[in-house]
């Protein structure tokens, strides 16, 4: 996502995304408001990018010498989402880097087509021990492609 | 839960419950062994039963009069579980008192038969403003019967 | 905690623990009614009694190959807590078993003498590996007994 | 904070902020890799803001009829912080606009000069039932001024 321009719920469809997944909503995640706290966002869209990761074998949590370390994120919110229900989320890749991948995943109200926000983050792939940056696998690049 | 004996995962069943949901895990909800965290079972426990209140409409976060409050709550862990994945919540209910009733949620892997953590909670009704407790009406009797 | 009677506030008092610390509530920590969600005091258990262990070098959360497991908690919420402000946990050991010890954690309102909530759990100690129970070194026998 | 240029942690110094607040981490903000999560940071930046307008007599959770919406968010990390420890939270305004006023939060490990991470987000003040944006009084307007 630009920051620099003012973004509309219409710039993003649930066209955009070809990779999906649900994550059930929970009590804890409404705010005194009755709305899913800003921070919640995150543990969505973080959950959705590593069980990707997951499910293609780019990580496994106790083996992979490489992992992903975040190093920004960002979200928008267009329309507050509220527990009970569910939130469909749909990741796309945004920019793929030497060392590093952009992601965005646009969150919609179950059965419905306007964007309720739009969030990602940029993983920087580095070995656990030391934390070097270390280039994407071509597994990795294939797999990003397919989201691009 | 009767505390007071050591419990084994057989003396629990899925057969055991008849309402059910499906939360899925975030990857947040990992801690550091690389588990689910302890405390995250009472956020899907809460879940599960303020779900029902609403399904059953016996429960309006905006509008009620009479709310629910924790009084005590308890949980055994007989097996691990781990994001990724969905646990399968089965919820019956284990007493029903005067102003209060006594829940329980049978924690499952999926597709597994044996129980992985069975935990609960007393919710006392109470109104909202004072928060002095309040007797169970009928629609919350007959609907809890249903799950006992 | 023995469940079997009906506790009161008084049952507890501040001289009871002898080791504290603080735990800064989070706005997210309330829920709907502008309370501490009851799963949330079950964060504060485990943050207290791991840095406890940590503090007294009986764990190392990279290096250690006998850690803590879970196996039961509980709590009973007396008065509740809200965000903004912090909580005053005061830690005791309940139980000390051959493989096994169980906390209690007493949470009060910063200056306030009557107890908001009594808490804890029991940690089976295991090898990192196979999860097999472990019995406590001569080490955390001696710590524990400083908390009992 | 503008995303156009690479920002680096020598961009930001602990002298930047005037208004100070300490978080405690909790065992449950680590995730797999022993570091706070990334979705965390956001409730410790949410918890400070909300904390300086309610010391400040700019929002009372129950009674405030103009709340806070968060419409945008981000956050950047430079170095990971981890559990346990307390975080020094230092918050300044960076943008104050006619109905919104966008946070920043400077992120330290205790007793260190450079930052681990810099976050925030912009709230839209509306009315609390219809979520339209109201002109931000002259007491949050004079509030925010100390903090630019």
């Amino acid at each position: 996502m630009n920051s620099s321009r003012k973004l509309k719920p219409s710039d993003f469809s649930r066209r955009d995304y070809t990779y999906w997944q649900q994550v059930s909503t929970r009590w804890v995640d409404n705010d005194v408001y009755g709305h899913i706290n800003n921070a919640v966002y995150f543990s969505y869209i973080d959950s959705v990018v590593n069980q990707f990761l997951i499910e293609y074998q780019l990580l496994d949590l106790e083996k992979s010498e490489v992992i992903g370390v975040v190093a920004q994120s960002q979200c928008r919110f267009f329309q507050s989402l509220s527990y009970p229900g569910v939130v469909d989320c749909g990741l796309r890749v945004r920019h793929l880097g030497k060392t590093s991948v952009s992601y965005e995943v646009g969150m919609f109200e179950q059965d419905k087509e306007a964007v309720a926000a739009v969030g990602g983050f940029t993983h920087v792939f580095v070995d656990r021990s030391q934390h070097r940056p270390r280039p994407l696998s071509e597994l990795m690049r294939s797999a990003f492609s397919t989201l691009a």
